[in-house]
């Protein structure tokens, strides 16, 4: 059986590339049996919406002082798509984007593309899951700013390759005035994305992120300025990039990677292998560096590292 | 006599775990004579409100463009948990959390914890003579997001203690938003801290900050990954922290320590040292770092250990 | 002829310190010819708000959705200075803070400060022609948190000049609050700067930033807390900051040097060579540092470091 | 027994100057047994908000969509005079005069005067026994702009009395804005007091108005212009005034008099007697006017002057 | 040939029953020919939307000050139901109802009701057509409170008749705060309506407005506070009623009646015949009233019975 | 000595139509001497904001609360026409017309027509001096929704007069939704008005108004549906027209002469005759009516009619 740790909002994180089924973090939070349906099908989008209406009733009922907000944002409304466009719209509306504007755009965008929704299911599923301090998928929908901010980019991506260029841009920008969270609307994003805390992520124009990655606050994925093209770092499928971190150039970060909080990391990154320091560095060294397990999202100790690389420090 | 030298907004402050009266900086606001009551007393709590109405009402008539502004925020209250209240409510609302529920909220827990009162003034002297950018107490009132955001979190965090989690969460949600400083409601946080800048700061959900702690932006004080429990540092009483600072793991980060900007710690740090790099190395060596005098808020030379760190840089 | 090479949002940026004509990106936005006036003159300032009002006029056409933002923020305004002036006051307004109030202020001093609506050309400049992302002037002009933020410390700057300190510090945390920018309003900034996405930028009271200097995002221009007094950082005329990069003390980053992402300074760094690290070295050595050419904007290979310095990375 | 009659809309409703428990209209809704306790004792008040509670958690059930409204505006308060502060506070605001400083001042002076709280409640009782389309207490509390005029004013008269004679006039001013209102601070009025509809109605400085009165929309009590003291009328107790009733000048309407719609009327009009007409005269001649029965809120049947008025109509 | 006359703002308008083709005014603003499609069908509805986006686009190039405003409501949106729902959520939203929540409302509801859809038609034909103030369509979709009020209200009677009282009657409430214009949901009100000016109209739960309608502004379809039930005024089609009329009581208004300006009407009025004054008499006399000729919207001379009637006056 | 007679909200107030210097009302506030200058010159327009500036001064002092509202709304602005354009602006702004760009358009044409602020002078010294409520010039300026409405007015007309009409009407639509005051733009307005209270009044297109003109609310100046073209009424200088009166069609209202309240006025009225009732009659009868002494403003009492009228009615 595949136990699932969690991770946390710090150097580490599980990588849960792939599970069967959903393992209940030991929080005061409990589901309901029975298992929820596969991930990415469309009953799973179902079954968390009905998670999410389920724990937003019980806190409305505990707090009355809250229930207004749980009503506008969730429980008035039908499905997940049309929430999260309400709540979307009203977060990053100003004087001059109107709320009702930017609900429309979400809206008609997050209905009409399945892969877009499907992606959501999948990003809330990571902030509960490898977050402990996540303590309901409410919770993520509501009150991450990195899932709202990855959302928005969804939409804005999606605007940007039908060519609606300006109207993605001044989404750029007003995800970055409100979430302090700046990805370039033309940056790929796979599914499964945790944006913990959030603040400060810069993604650049050319930037690749795989499935299942895990992001920290102040990581910048930046250019080099050597060119004008592709010039910004592919991360591979379950990476962790720690608090601080600093990817620059049209470099890869291989499957399964892990990068220190802090690092400077301007070469290829092996699959499976860890960078720390400024500038970065391969734990184990740069001819053999010390190699994670085949399954990362299963058996991976991912903080190994720290007491081979710690032994020179303090 | 002790005199207090200025701390600044970059990688030291000087660290005042006590001092007997208010020794003002040579700045161009001055307070009226005698000197202000004791710290910690009521007497303090009215003595700094009429300090703040006396200086809105200075400024209010030299600058008619701010008169609107400093009468709505302060000179219109009779008490600095009204004005504090009512400016936390107008800064942290949002269309879907309506100023006047938080107003209520803030100022119902205000009202009724003298606690938090009296943290709210430590840390309004806090920044006041420990920032020589702070020219009045109403200038940290009003326009330090770092003061407000950890204002609002001592609320949260209230919540929290009472079981009122959805809400307590709701209002992290908002701080991190609108201040771009994201602190856990579960986080334990002393008297007389000063966030200075504050952007980016993150503290996670089992840290705890000592008294008298001074914090620069950017600062991390995150998890490992390694478990879901009690995973994140603690940070003793008199701490510095420089800006960009990264300290993962359920550490211990002893009293009167100092943390050079732009560090990544993993390990403890012994009281009245100094730990500087990525990854941190105690200045001095791991074996005899070297200490600090015995009270560092008076006496202690808090840049000395750039002259020896910096022996081989540049 | 001098040839323009786009810089980037990563590491280093092309300084153009000097450039006689535009050299247009091959983007896919164009403008049309004549070439433009030169810059700093009148016939510029009124050739680049023509080039904005263009290209909003062909976004609003091409994107209806779009087209209401695009008239209040641009194409309703009859100069430069009211358009931004009006996109100022709206993006900085709060509930105490009015946009009327703000935009009348905004106004009346761009429209009685030539050097302020010259300096804020130069920055369009800066932004258009060195970041590739950058596709055209009202994209910067709207959505450039990093111009933004600027330019209204600049008016913050011209206030605290005329000794109106407390409004100039009300609009710092205006400023810190939408953008996260923190520039203290004592700061001097030349022209033709670029905060690249800008998010977490400290620039302390008495730092000094000099012409066509490009800073990218978490950059800290703090002080040591050795003195209440001169204790920030004079950045010289056409240096270029990485990401993360904290720069502390009274310390001065000579003309044309480059500040590598994540780097802590501490000491001096000489014109035209290149500091890394934490703490930062000079590449190529403290006593002999690698130079760069003479006319950096025209000729300097700002990356050829990192190939020196990543000799021992990874 | 005293059966309750409904009033209605137009021209004359029932006046209930007493009665001794609350008969129910035929309507949909019903109220639960026991009986309500006496009017005006401070279980009525408990019992009306015990009311208006269990109304809004049954209409959140049945309406997801109003829910958010029904939960901020009386879900989420524990008092009533918490949750009509609250509403007024963000009815009455504007950008000049903000939500929370409403809501401060509501709560503050309902809070300390139980008199007016008696008063909101018999306004309520009075509305939702004497206008068969108010369905129920919220309905009222929430939707009636005349019961929250009246509820304003009540606090503007307050004001008035203590001489804070600006603030009052910025309140008269807001309620006329805001529901068409315009009811000067300084006029007297009475308990149980129905403004139906309420488009349009204009109170002047001097009026005063007695117990148990209905007013229908566009009503004026205006002055003649005679002088600058005592000027406006003076309504005595269970009047009814029909929609669009004009009275003018410092006259008498007696208690339990009627005022047909539309009429002018510039002479005292004497008790329980019918005024009609523009210029008005008594139903019945002014030597012998035809009069209503002793205790009109029980018995009178106040449409028999149609028929006779009417003899002479179309 | 049928020839439009232009009504006016005052005491009469031309009631157009039917008409084949649409008159243009001898305004400034003309149509482009060819002639619009018949009243009622769903061409006319893509004419009626087509020519609001061309006066749109003529008003944004002329006036650029509007323009925002103008892309915002109509521009930017790809049908009516659309644009209206935008403007109505927008103009009806208030801090507790928000506009996003409101405009969802109005779209959903007028998305899925063609009845609705084609009654908005007939209501701009309406004021298009009998207002010679009106010199657009857009113009009556933007700024004419009366038929953004009644197309509110049509929304509203709906929820009324799916049973969703409460938000219903919530949105009465608004609809009278924002445009001073109070009509019960249950009210039942046919298509080609004009409410001009609109200000202070009121209208009962059981009234009934016919087809082809113009009702100025202050009129009141009230009760008489008979009984509970049945007990408001039923109005004909093609009914004119003058500024400040009051109709009371469950009488008849016939077909093609007019009522006077400032009349009182408390009895029936026969079909095509006038009643003017306080209280309102037949013009002609009750025996045998001057008649209207038999199709009043093509032929009638609404203003012939002012000679009769003002013979004795002045 | 000319003394003036203190009008009334009712039926009737002094028309000034002229006065060589300001007598002060017998009521609490009194303005310093010396004389003010006389009545349109430019120091008289200093004088009034002056004074304005110091009665704002002195509420601000006496109530906290209030401060706020009056240095935004006054003491921040250097000029009336500042200070007026910026309080209409945020009156008047919706979420799609925006209050930077109305106060941007108001103080534009405030700023370059003298003719405009010398007549928002005499509609201020019209409030002040005509009715006894009006306590102060900052009272009016303030919160007389008639006075603002007429100021926006003003400027809608300016702008009909440029060929700007599209934004004229759309002023005109957000002042009737604000002040429920509905004014066309083409209607020619004089100085020294007084709307009074002014819910409900209604201004036709070719409707013109002379100066020193007093209006009651719910006056409407219609037209009569005869013609599209010249239609509306024409009111002389010094008119006085009585709370609810109907006057329709291109009639002509004499110099001096009064409208009772609640008349319908459909014929000519003679200069300084009084015109009462439904229909409307002359006092004193048709063919020789009671004429007003030769200079109203002056020594009318214009009461009289009142007793001679009412003889016969109750």
């Amino acid at each position: 059986m595949k136990s699932i740790r969690q991770g946390d909002d710090g150097l580490a994180h599980i990588i849960n590339l792939s599970f069967d089924f959903y393992d209940i973090p030991s929080g005061e939070f409990r589901h309901p049996s029975p298992p929820p349906p596969p991930p990415g099908s469309e009953e799973e989008e179902r079954w968390v919406w009905a998670q999410i209406k389920a724990e937003a009733r019980r806190d409305a009922e505990a707090e009355p002082a809250l229930a207004s907000y749980l009503y506008s944002t969730i429980l008035s409304h039908s499905s997940l798509e049309r929430s999260l466009s309400f709540h979307l719209g009203n977060k990053l509306c100003s004087s001059t984007l109107l709320s009702t504007l930017l609900y429309d755009l979400f809206l008609n965008i997050f209905s009409t593309d399945a892969t877009l929704r499907s992606a959501t299911v999948a990003d809330l599923r990571a902030a509960r899951f490898r977050d402990p301090a996540c303590v309901s998928f409410s919770h993520c929908l509501l009150n991450y700013k990195g899932f709202l901010a990855c959302q928005a980019h969804r939409v804005a991506h999606k605007l940007w390759t039908q060519s609606r260029r300006p109207l993605a841009l001044a989404l750029q920008s007003r995800i970055s005035d409100v979430f302090s969270v700046d990805i370039h609307p033309a940056a790929k994003i796979g599914k499964g994305i945790l944006f913990d805390h959030a603040t400060g992520v810069v993604v650049g124009e050319t930037a690749v992120i795989g499935n299942n990655v895990s992001i920290l606050h102040h990581v910048t994925l930046g250019g080099t300025g050597k060119s004008g093209g592709d010039r910004h770092p592919k991360i591979g499928d379950g990476v962790l990039i720690g608090a601080g971190a600093t990817i620059l150039g049209n470099i890869k970060i291989g499957d399964g990677a892990k990068i220190g909080a802090g690092s400077v990391v301007l070469k290829d990154v092996p699959p499976r292998t860890t960078a720390v320091g400024n500038p970065a560095r391969l734990v184990g060294g740069k001819e053999q560096p010390r190699k994670h397990e085949e399954v990362p999202g299963e058996s991976m100790d991912h903080t190994s590292f720290i007491s081979q690389w710690s032994d020179y420090i303090i």
